[in-house]
Protein backbone atom coordinates (compact mmCIF):
# COMPACT_ATOMS: atom_id res chain seq x y z
CA UNK A 1 0.00 0.00 0.00
CA UNK A 2 1.36 3.37 -0.79
CA UNK A 3 1.65 6.47 1.45
CA UNK A 4 2.49 9.75 1.57
CA UNK A 5 4.73 9.99 4.80
CA UNK A 6 6.21 13.41 6.39
CA UNK A 7 6.42 15.01 2.75
CA UNK A 8 7.40 11.76 1.02
CA UNK A 9 5.30 9.52 -1.58
CA UNK A 10 6.20 6.12 -0.98
CA UNK A 11 5.07 2.04 -2.49
CA UNK A 12 5.26 1.13 1.46
CA UNK A 13 5.42 2.90 4.45
CA UNK A 14 7.23 2.19 7.66
CA UNK A 15 7.65 3.49 10.83
CA UNK A 16 9.92 4.07 13.69
CA UNK A 17 9.34 1.72 16.37
CA UNK A 18 10.07 4.12 18.74
CA UNK A 19 7.04 5.93 17.25
CA UNK A 20 4.46 7.12 20.30
CA UNK A 21 1.58 6.05 18.11
CA UNK A 22 2.78 2.36 18.10
CA UNK A 23 4.32 2.17 21.57
CA UNK A 24 1.32 4.33 23.19
CA UNK A 25 -1.25 5.08 20.93
CA UNK A 26 -0.39 8.33 21.40
CA UNK A 27 -2.11 10.09 18.33
CA UNK A 28 -4.85 10.90 16.26
CA UNK A 29 -6.43 10.15 12.83
CA UNK A 30 -9.09 11.09 9.83
CA UNK A 31 -10.89 8.92 7.82
CA UNK A 32 -11.73 10.62 4.73
CA UNK A 33 -14.01 9.97 1.80
CA UNK A 34 -12.69 10.95 -1.45
CA UNK A 35 -14.54 11.07 -4.27
CA UNK A 36 -13.11 12.52 -7.78
CA UNK A 37 -9.57 12.40 -6.87
CA UNK A 38 -11.19 15.01 -4.25
CA UNK A 39 -11.08 14.62 -0.29
CA UNK A 40 -14.98 15.41 0.88
CA UNK A 41 -15.01 17.79 3.99
CA UNK A 42 -11.66 18.27 4.43
CA UNK A 43 -11.87 21.34 5.82
CA UNK A 44 -14.34 19.74 9.02
CA UNK A 45 -11.59 17.18 8.99
CA UNK A 46 -8.77 18.67 9.88
CA UNK A 47 -10.33 21.07 12.18
CA UNK A 48 -11.52 18.40 14.03
CA UNK A 49 -7.59 17.10 13.90
CA UNK A 50 -6.15 20.18 14.99
CA UNK A 51 -8.61 19.67 17.65
CA UNK A 52 -7.52 16.96 19.10
CA UNK A 53 -3.81 18.02 18.42
CA UNK A 54 -4.36 20.58 21.03
CA UNK A 55 -5.92 18.84 23.43
CA UNK A 56 -3.08 16.25 23.23
CA UNK A 57 -0.07 19.32 22.78
CA UNK A 58 1.09 17.47 19.32
CA UNK A 59 2.01 20.31 16.82
CA UNK A 60 1.00 19.33 13.03
CA UNK A 61 3.70 19.23 11.12
CA UNK A 62 2.57 20.40 7.82
CA UNK A 63 -0.64 23.25 6.67
CA UNK A 64 -3.72 22.34 6.25
CA UNK A 65 -2.85 23.15 1.98
CA UNK A 66 -0.14 21.26 1.93
CA UNK A 67 -2.15 18.00 3.41
CA UNK A 68 -4.87 18.67 0.60
CA UNK A 69 -1.93 18.76 -1.81
CA UNK A 70 -0.87 15.62 -0.36
CA UNK A 71 -3.94 13.95 -0.19
CA UNK A 72 -4.17 14.96 -3.86
CA UNK A 73 -0.68 13.43 -4.76
CA UNK A 74 -1.02 10.48 -3.00
CA UNK A 75 -4.99 9.38 -4.58
CA UNK A 76 -2.89 10.48 -8.51
CA UNK A 77 0.46 8.04 -7.26
CA UNK A 78 -2.28 5.20 -6.07
CA UNK A 79 -4.12 5.73 -9.26
CA UNK A 80 -7.20 5.98 -6.94
CA UNK A 81 -10.40 8.73 -7.82
CA UNK A 82 -12.69 7.53 -4.88
CA UNK A 83 -10.84 6.23 -2.03
CA UNK A 84 -10.39 6.14 1.29
CA UNK A 85 -8.18 8.41 2.44
CA UNK A 86 -6.72 8.48 6.36
CA UNK A 87 -4.34 10.83 7.72
CA UNK A 88 -2.52 9.54 10.68
CA UNK A 89 -0.98 12.37 12.97
CA UNK A 90 1.34 10.78 15.89
CA UNK A 91 3.54 12.10 18.18
CA UNK A 92 6.45 10.75 16.71
CA UNK A 93 9.13 8.85 17.84
CA UNK A 94 10.79 9.49 21.76
CA UNK A 95 12.67 7.94 24.17
CA UNK A 96 10.82 6.03 26.73
CA UNK A 97 9.07 7.57 29.42
CA UNK A 98 4.92 8.51 29.47
CA UNK A 99 5.96 12.73 29.90
CA UNK A 100 6.02 13.78 25.72
CA UNK A 101 9.49 14.77 24.50
CA UNK A 102 9.55 18.86 24.56
CA UNK A 103 10.91 18.80 20.85
CA UNK A 104 8.49 16.16 19.22
CA UNK A 105 9.07 15.23 15.84
CA UNK A 106 5.76 14.25 14.72
CA UNK A 107 4.66 11.67 12.44
CA UNK A 108 2.19 12.56 9.69
CA UNK A 109 1.23 9.56 7.68
CA UNK A 110 -1.43 9.50 4.82
CA UNK A 111 -2.81 6.48 3.24
CA UNK A 112 -5.65 5.69 0.37
CA UNK A 113 -7.92 1.71 0.00
CA UNK A 114 -10.62 1.88 -2.40
CA UNK A 115 -13.86 1.86 -1.43
CA UNK A 116 -15.68 -0.20 0.33
CA UNK A 117 -18.88 -1.81 -1.16
CA UNK A 118 -21.46 -0.30 0.43
CA UNK A 119 -22.60 -2.63 3.70
CA UNK A 120 -25.60 -3.96 4.04
CA UNK A 121 -28.22 -2.71 6.95
CA UNK A 122 -26.34 -2.92 10.62
CA UNK A 123 -27.24 -5.92 12.60
CA UNK A 124 -25.87 -4.01 16.18
CA UNK A 125 -25.33 -5.82 19.73
CA UNK A 126 -25.34 -3.25 22.73
CA UNK A 127 -21.73 -3.73 24.03
CA UNK A 128 -21.53 -5.44 27.30
CA UNK A 129 -17.98 -6.46 27.34
CA UNK A 130 -16.70 -2.74 27.36
CA UNK A 131 -18.50 0.86 27.80
CA UNK A 132 -17.68 4.51 26.52
CA UNK A 133 -16.24 6.79 29.36
CA UNK A 134 -17.83 9.61 28.45
CA UNK A 135 -15.89 11.76 31.16
CA UNK A 136 -12.64 11.75 29.11
CA UNK A 137 -11.52 13.98 26.72
CA UNK A 138 -10.55 11.63 24.27
CA UNK A 139 -14.23 11.23 23.65
CA UNK A 140 -14.12 14.58 21.75
CA UNK A 141 -11.32 13.51 19.62
CA UNK A 142 -10.69 10.49 16.60
CA UNK A 143 -7.58 8.88 19.23
CA UNK A 144 -5.57 6.01 17.93
CA UNK A 145 -6.76 4.28 21.24
CA UNK A 146 -9.60 2.28 19.45
CA UNK A 147 -9.08 -0.92 21.85
CA UNK A 148 -12.57 -0.30 23.48
CA UNK A 149 -14.40 -0.12 19.98
CA UNK A 150 -12.32 -3.04 18.89
CA UNK A 151 -12.98 -5.18 22.13
CA UNK A 152 -17.25 -4.19 21.30
CA UNK A 153 -16.86 -5.29 17.99
CA UNK A 154 -15.50 -8.75 18.43
CA UNK A 155 -18.16 -9.12 21.03
CA UNK A 156 -20.78 -8.40 18.56
CA UNK A 157 -19.02 -10.70 16.21
CA UNK A 158 -18.91 -13.36 18.87
CA UNK A 159 -22.72 -12.83 19.43
CA UNK A 160 -23.97 -12.90 15.31
CA UNK A 161 -23.90 -9.30 14.56
CA UNK A 162 -22.05 -6.96 12.77
CA UNK A 163 -21.66 -3.54 14.75
CA UNK A 164 -21.91 -2.95 18.46
CA UNK A 165 -23.42 0.07 20.40
CA UNK A 166 -21.64 1.22 23.06
CA UNK A 167 -23.32 2.91 26.16
CA UNK A 168 -21.63 5.23 28.46
CA UNK A 169 -20.75 4.91 32.02
CA UNK A 170 -24.39 5.91 32.75
CA UNK A 171 -25.69 3.26 31.00
CA UNK A 172 -26.78 6.16 28.08
CA UNK A 173 -26.31 5.58 24.23
CA UNK A 174 -23.35 7.06 22.78
CA UNK A 175 -22.32 5.94 19.61
CA UNK A 176 -21.01 2.76 17.88
CA UNK A 177 -17.71 1.25 17.09
CA UNK A 178 -16.87 3.42 14.13
CA UNK A 179 -20.54 5.42 13.52
CA UNK A 180 -22.48 7.77 15.67
CA UNK A 181 -26.71 7.28 15.87
CA UNK A 182 -29.24 8.66 14.49
CA UNK A 183 -32.79 7.96 15.03
CA UNK A 184 -35.74 8.90 14.11
CA UNK A 185 -37.41 9.38 17.85
CA UNK A 186 -41.11 10.73 18.33
CA UNK A 187 -41.13 12.32 14.97
CA UNK A 188 -37.72 14.00 14.60
CA UNK A 189 -34.02 12.92 14.57
CA UNK A 190 -31.87 12.94 17.00
CA UNK A 191 -28.33 11.82 18.29
CA UNK A 192 -26.59 11.05 20.97
CA UNK A 193 -25.07 14.46 22.54
CA UNK A 194 -21.16 14.83 22.72
CA UNK A 195 -21.88 15.17 26.51
CA UNK A 196 -23.10 11.50 26.84
CA UNK A 197 -19.61 10.55 25.49
CA UNK A 198 -20.55 10.34 21.07
CA UNK A 199 -17.57 10.89 19.17
CA UNK A 200 -17.96 14.20 17.28
CA UNK A 201 -18.30 12.81 13.98
CA UNK A 202 -17.43 14.88 10.53
CA UNK A 203 -20.87 13.35 8.66
CA UNK A 204 -23.21 13.86 12.21
CA UNK A 205 -22.05 17.24 12.40
CA UNK A 206 -22.99 17.57 8.64
CA UNK A 207 -26.52 16.10 9.13
CA UNK A 208 -27.11 18.83 12.67
CA UNK A 209 -26.42 21.42 10.30
CA UNK A 210 -28.10 20.66 6.89
CA UNK A 211 -30.96 17.59 8.58
CA UNK A 212 -31.57 19.61 11.53
CA UNK A 213 -30.59 16.37 13.48
CA UNK A 214 -31.02 17.35 17.44
CA UNK A 215 -28.59 16.34 20.01
CA UNK A 216 -30.65 14.37 22.25
CA UNK A 217 -29.46 11.98 25.26
CA UNK A 218 -30.67 8.55 24.41
CA UNK A 219 -31.88 5.09 26.43
CA UNK A 220 -31.07 1.80 25.65
CA UNK A 221 -35.13 1.22 25.58
CA UNK A 222 -35.44 4.18 23.10
CA UNK A 223 -33.82 2.23 20.38
CA UNK A 224 -36.41 -0.08 20.30
CA UNK A 225 -39.07 2.57 20.10
CA UNK A 226 -37.62 4.51 17.43
CA UNK A 227 -39.56 4.66 14.06
CA UNK A 228 -36.16 4.50 12.25
CA UNK A 229 -32.31 4.67 12.25
CA UNK A 230 -29.28 4.74 10.84
CA UNK A 231 -25.15 4.95 11.67
CA UNK A 232 -23.52 7.59 10.18
CA UNK A 233 -19.64 8.14 9.52
CA UNK A 234 -17.36 9.87 7.10
CA UNK A 235 -17.81 7.13 3.99
CA UNK A 236 -21.47 5.84 4.41
CA UNK A 237 -25.48 6.15 5.71
CA UNK A 238 -25.85 3.02 7.16
CA UNK A 239 -29.58 1.41 7.90
CA UNK A 240 -29.89 -0.01 11.27
CA UNK A 241 -31.85 -2.99 10.75
CA UNK A 242 -31.74 -4.84 14.65
CA UNK A 243 -30.07 -4.33 17.66
CA UNK A 244 -29.57 -7.63 19.75
CA UNK A 245 -32.43 -9.15 17.21
CA UNK A 246 -34.82 -6.79 17.73
CA UNK A 247 -35.78 -5.24 14.46
CA UNK A 248 -35.93 -1.19 14.44
CA UNK A 249 -38.61 0.19 13.18
CA UNK A 250 -38.69 0.34 9.25
CA UNK A 251 -35.03 -1.11 9.42
CA UNK A 252 -33.52 1.83 8.68
CA UNK A 253 -35.24 2.98 5.42
CA UNK A 254 -36.59 6.14 6.29
CA UNK A 255 -33.60 7.64 8.63
CA UNK A 256 -31.02 6.45 6.09
CA UNK A 257 -33.33 8.13 3.16
CA UNK A 258 -33.81 10.86 4.81
CA UNK A 259 -30.08 11.97 5.98
CA UNK A 260 -28.43 11.15 2.76
CA UNK A 261 -31.18 13.49 1.38
CA UNK A 262 -30.15 16.27 3.35
CA UNK A 263 -26.12 15.87 2.52
CA UNK A 264 -26.74 14.98 -1.41
CA UNK B 1 18.16 1.82 19.45
CA UNK B 2 18.19 -2.11 18.86
CA UNK B 3 16.02 -4.67 18.82
CA UNK B 4 14.35 -7.49 18.41
CA UNK B 5 11.97 -8.07 16.16
CA UNK B 6 10.10 -11.07 15.19
CA UNK B 7 13.18 -12.96 15.52
CA UNK B 8 15.51 -11.05 14.31
CA UNK B 9 17.87 -8.91 16.30
CA UNK B 10 18.85 -5.39 14.23
CA UNK B 11 20.29 -1.91 15.06
CA UNK B 12 16.96 -0.25 14.06
CA UNK B 13 13.65 -1.66 14.15
CA UNK B 14 10.98 -0.31 11.70
CA UNK B 15 7.40 -1.82 11.62
CA UNK B 16 4.58 -2.08 8.85
CA UNK B 17 2.92 1.67 8.51
CA UNK B 18 -0.45 -0.67 8.75
CA UNK B 19 0.30 -2.13 11.61
CA UNK B 20 -2.75 -1.97 13.81
CA UNK B 21 -0.82 -1.20 16.99
CA UNK B 22 -0.17 1.70 15.10
CA UNK B 23 -3.06 2.54 13.31
CA UNK B 24 -5.34 1.66 16.18
CA UNK B 25 -3.66 1.31 19.17
CA UNK B 26 -4.07 -2.56 19.05
CA UNK B 27 -1.75 -4.39 21.25
CA UNK B 28 -0.34 -5.16 25.05
CA UNK B 29 3.10 -4.21 26.55
CA UNK B 30 5.56 -4.80 29.44
CA UNK B 31 7.96 -2.87 31.02
CA UNK B 32 10.13 -5.18 32.38
CA UNK B 33 13.24 -4.46 34.83
CA UNK B 34 16.63 -6.51 34.16
CA UNK B 35 19.27 -6.66 36.01
CA UNK B 36 23.03 -8.62 35.52
CA UNK B 37 21.31 -9.69 32.01
CA UNK B 38 18.35 -11.34 33.58
CA UNK B 39 14.71 -10.27 33.35
CA UNK B 40 13.20 -9.92 36.72
CA UNK B 41 9.94 -11.88 37.18
CA UNK B 42 9.11 -12.66 33.61
CA UNK B 43 7.43 -15.26 34.67
CA UNK B 44 4.35 -12.92 35.93
CA UNK B 45 5.45 -10.37 32.83
CA UNK B 46 4.36 -12.87 30.27
CA UNK B 47 1.56 -13.96 32.46
CA UNK B 48 0.10 -10.57 32.38
CA UNK B 49 0.82 -10.85 28.45
CA UNK B 50 -1.12 -13.89 28.03
CA UNK B 51 -4.22 -12.65 29.68
CA UNK B 52 -4.14 -9.28 27.34
CA UNK B 53 -3.51 -11.17 24.39
CA UNK B 54 -6.83 -14.03 25.67
CA UNK B 55 -8.93 -10.49 25.81
CA UNK B 56 -7.81 -8.82 22.86
CA UNK B 57 -7.46 -12.56 20.88
CA UNK B 58 -4.03 -11.47 19.69
CA UNK B 59 -2.02 -14.56 18.92
CA UNK B 60 1.57 -14.67 20.93
CA UNK B 61 3.82 -15.67 17.97
CA UNK B 62 6.50 -16.51 20.29
CA UNK B 63 6.79 -19.00 23.26
CA UNK B 64 7.95 -18.12 26.43
CA UNK B 65 10.92 -19.57 26.57
CA UNK B 66 11.81 -17.96 22.77
CA UNK B 67 10.75 -14.45 24.68
CA UNK B 68 13.16 -15.01 27.46
CA UNK B 69 16.06 -15.55 24.75
CA UNK B 70 15.12 -12.67 22.66
CA UNK B 71 15.48 -10.49 25.52
CA UNK B 72 18.76 -12.26 26.88
CA UNK B 73 20.23 -11.97 23.12
CA UNK B 74 19.16 -8.19 22.96
CA UNK B 75 20.37 -7.10 25.69
CA UNK B 76 23.83 -9.26 24.71
CA UNK B 77 23.72 -7.15 21.55
CA UNK B 78 23.09 -3.84 23.24
CA UNK B 79 25.74 -4.34 25.84
CA UNK B 80 23.47 -4.00 28.73
CA UNK B 81 23.29 -6.05 32.07
CA UNK B 82 21.24 -3.65 34.05
CA UNK B 83 18.09 -2.16 31.52
CA UNK B 84 14.41 -1.75 31.15
CA UNK B 85 13.40 -4.20 28.34
CA UNK B 86 10.03 -3.48 26.83
CA UNK B 87 8.10 -5.94 24.88
CA UNK B 88 5.07 -5.30 22.79
CA UNK B 89 2.90 -7.15 20.99
CA UNK B 90 0.97 -5.62 18.58
CA UNK B 91 -2.03 -7.09 16.39
CA UNK B 92 0.16 -6.62 13.27
CA UNK B 93 -0.54 -4.85 9.77
CA UNK B 94 -4.21 -5.74 8.30
CA UNK B 95 -6.70 -3.56 5.85
CA UNK B 96 -8.40 -1.01 7.58
CA UNK B 97 -11.45 -2.12 9.27
CA UNK B 98 -11.70 -2.45 12.75
CA UNK B 99 -12.89 -6.17 13.00
CA UNK B 100 -9.08 -7.78 13.10
CA UNK B 101 -8.19 -9.48 10.24
CA UNK B 102 -8.85 -14.00 11.17
CA UNK B 103 -5.30 -14.27 9.95
CA UNK B 104 -3.70 -11.81 12.35
CA UNK B 105 0.51 -11.44 11.49
CA UNK B 106 1.04 -10.31 15.12
CA UNK B 107 4.74 -7.94 15.84
CA UNK B 108 6.87 -8.95 18.77
CA UNK B 109 9.15 -6.49 19.66
CA UNK B 110 11.69 -5.87 22.07
CA UNK B 111 13.61 -2.69 22.83
CA UNK B 112 16.03 -2.90 25.84
CA UNK B 113 17.39 0.75 27.38
CA UNK B 114 19.61 1.54 30.27
CA UNK B 115 17.76 1.93 33.28
CA UNK B 116 16.80 5.54 34.20
CA UNK B 117 18.54 6.80 37.74
CA UNK B 118 16.36 6.75 40.32
CA UNK B 119 13.49 9.65 41.02
CA UNK B 120 13.26 11.96 43.49
CA UNK B 121 9.85 11.45 45.68
CA UNK B 122 6.79 12.14 43.66
CA UNK B 123 4.99 15.48 44.07
CA UNK B 124 1.80 13.99 42.55
CA UNK B 125 -1.53 15.74 41.59
CA UNK B 126 -4.84 14.02 41.87
CA UNK B 127 -5.77 14.42 37.57
CA UNK B 128 -8.82 16.51 36.76
CA UNK B 129 -8.93 16.39 33.09
CA UNK B 130 -9.40 12.46 32.98
CA UNK B 131 -10.70 9.73 34.65
CA UNK B 132 -10.08 5.70 34.43
CA UNK B 133 -13.03 3.90 33.00
CA UNK B 134 -12.91 0.51 35.49
CA UNK B 135 -15.96 -0.61 33.44
CA UNK B 136 -13.36 -1.47 30.79
CA UNK B 137 -11.60 -4.54 30.54
CA UNK B 138 -8.55 -2.63 29.59
CA UNK B 139 -8.03 -1.87 33.15
CA UNK B 140 -6.58 -5.52 33.52
CA UNK B 141 -4.08 -5.44 30.60
CA UNK B 142 -1.38 -3.26 29.38
CA UNK B 143 -2.67 -1.84 26.40
CA UNK B 144 -1.38 0.39 24.19
CA UNK B 145 -4.03 3.16 24.55
CA UNK B 146 -1.70 5.19 26.97
CA UNK B 147 -3.41 8.50 26.16
CA UNK B 148 -5.63 9.05 29.15
CA UNK B 149 -2.61 8.54 31.14
CA UNK B 150 -0.68 10.83 28.93
CA UNK B 151 -3.01 13.17 29.14
CA UNK B 152 -3.36 13.46 33.03
CA UNK B 153 0.51 13.06 33.33
CA UNK B 154 0.86 16.45 30.92
CA UNK B 155 -1.66 17.93 33.29
CA UNK B 156 0.49 17.12 36.12
CA UNK B 157 3.58 18.79 34.47
CA UNK B 158 1.35 21.69 33.91
CA UNK B 159 0.45 22.18 37.38
CA UNK B 160 4.01 21.84 38.67
CA UNK B 161 4.12 18.34 39.59
CA UNK B 162 5.77 15.44 37.86
CA UNK B 163 3.34 12.36 38.58
CA UNK B 164 -0.50 11.69 37.76
CA UNK B 165 -3.15 10.21 40.08
CA UNK B 166 -6.13 8.88 38.20
CA UNK B 167 -9.54 8.33 40.18
CA UNK B 168 -12.18 6.51 38.80
CA UNK B 169 -15.45 7.32 37.50
CA UNK B 170 -17.02 7.05 40.93
CA UNK B 171 -14.22 9.46 42.24
CA UNK B 172 -12.24 6.82 44.09
CA UNK B 173 -8.45 6.19 43.46
CA UNK B 174 -7.28 4.05 41.10
CA UNK B 175 -3.70 4.50 39.99
CA UNK B 176 -0.90 6.64 38.92
CA UNK B 177 -0.21 7.41 35.21
CA UNK B 178 3.23 4.66 35.39
CA UNK B 179 2.63 3.03 38.98
CA UNK B 180 0.33 1.40 41.15
CA UNK B 181 -0.34 3.23 44.97
CA UNK B 182 0.92 1.64 48.10
CA UNK B 183 -0.40 3.34 51.63
CA UNK B 184 -0.01 3.22 54.68
CA UNK B 185 -2.96 3.36 56.18
CA UNK B 186 -4.97 3.13 59.59
CA UNK B 187 -1.57 0.96 60.30
CA UNK B 188 -1.89 -1.29 57.09
CA UNK B 189 -0.40 -1.41 53.65
CA UNK B 190 -3.37 -1.18 51.23
CA UNK B 191 -3.25 0.04 47.37
CA UNK B 192 -6.91 0.19 45.27
CA UNK B 193 -8.42 -2.65 44.03
CA UNK B 194 -8.76 -4.01 40.30
CA UNK B 195 -12.88 -3.51 40.78
CA UNK B 196 -11.83 -0.03 40.89
CA UNK B 197 -9.69 0.22 37.93
CA UNK B 198 -6.06 -0.09 39.13
CA UNK B 199 -3.46 -1.92 36.55
CA UNK B 200 -2.76 -5.05 37.82
CA UNK B 201 1.25 -4.45 38.42
CA UNK B 202 3.62 -6.56 38.31
CA UNK B 203 5.21 -5.21 41.44
CA UNK B 204 1.80 -4.84 42.79
CA UNK B 205 1.24 -8.49 42.72
CA UNK B 206 4.36 -9.42 44.55
CA UNK B 207 3.64 -6.95 47.46
CA UNK B 208 0.29 -8.65 47.75
CA UNK B 209 2.55 -11.97 48.12
CA UNK B 210 4.87 -10.74 49.97
CA UNK B 211 4.79 -7.75 52.23
CA UNK B 212 0.74 -8.10 53.36
CA UNK B 213 -0.49 -5.25 51.19
CA UNK B 214 -4.29 -6.07 50.91
CA UNK B 215 -6.55 -4.46 48.20
CA UNK B 216 -8.99 -1.76 50.15
CA UNK B 217 -10.94 1.04 48.11
CA UNK B 218 -9.20 4.08 49.07
CA UNK B 219 -11.11 7.74 48.62
CA UNK B 220 -8.99 10.91 47.88
CA UNK B 221 -9.54 12.37 51.27
CA UNK B 222 -7.52 8.64 52.15
CA UNK B 223 -4.15 9.67 50.52
CA UNK B 224 -4.50 13.00 52.78
CA UNK B 225 -4.45 10.74 56.04
CA UNK B 226 -2.13 8.52 55.19
CA UNK B 227 1.10 7.59 57.45
CA UNK B 228 2.98 6.86 54.84
CA UNK B 229 2.90 6.15 51.13
CA UNK B 230 4.55 5.15 47.73
CA UNK B 231 4.36 4.43 44.10
CA UNK B 232 5.34 0.63 42.84
CA UNK B 233 6.45 0.00 39.10
CA UNK B 234 8.01 -2.94 37.59
CA UNK B 235 10.80 -0.69 37.60
CA UNK B 236 11.05 1.18 41.02
CA UNK B 237 9.38 1.75 44.34
CA UNK B 238 9.14 5.64 44.23
CA UNK B 239 8.55 7.77 47.44
CA UNK B 240 4.66 9.19 47.10
CA UNK B 241 6.28 13.03 48.85
CA UNK B 242 3.27 14.97 48.37
CA UNK B 243 -0.25 15.13 46.57
CA UNK B 244 -1.62 18.11 45.12
CA UNK B 245 1.06 20.44 47.41
CA UNK B 246 0.26 18.76 50.43
CA UNK B 247 2.53 16.88 52.09
CA UNK B 248 1.84 12.65 52.57
CA UNK B 249 2.93 11.53 56.23
CA UNK B 250 6.22 10.72 56.56
CA UNK B 251 6.96 11.94 52.80
CA UNK B 252 6.83 8.23 51.67
CA UNK B 253 10.41 6.99 53.44
CA UNK B 254 8.04 4.62 55.93
CA UNK B 255 6.53 2.90 52.82
CA UNK B 256 8.97 2.86 50.66
CA UNK B 257 11.46 1.13 53.03
CA UNK B 258 8.90 -1.63 54.25
CA UNK B 259 7.79 -2.35 50.34
CA UNK B 260 11.45 -2.83 49.58
CA UNK B 261 12.25 -5.18 52.76
CA UNK B 262 9.37 -7.28 51.30
CA UNK B 263 11.17 -7.57 47.92
CA UNK B 264 14.49 -7.88 48.64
Amino acid sequence: MGAWLNGTLTPAALIDAADRGFTLGDGLFETIRAVGGRACHLDRHLARLHHGARLLQIPVPYGDAAIGDAITALLHQEGLNDATVRVTLSRGPAPRGLLPPSDPRPTLLITASPPAPAASPARAIIARSTCRNERSPLCGVKSLNYLDNIIARQEAAARGGDEAILLNTQGRVADTSIANLILELDGKLVTPPLSDGALPGIMRGLLIDRAGVAECSIAPEDLYRANSACLSSSLALRPLASVDGRVIGDGGKAATACCAKAIA
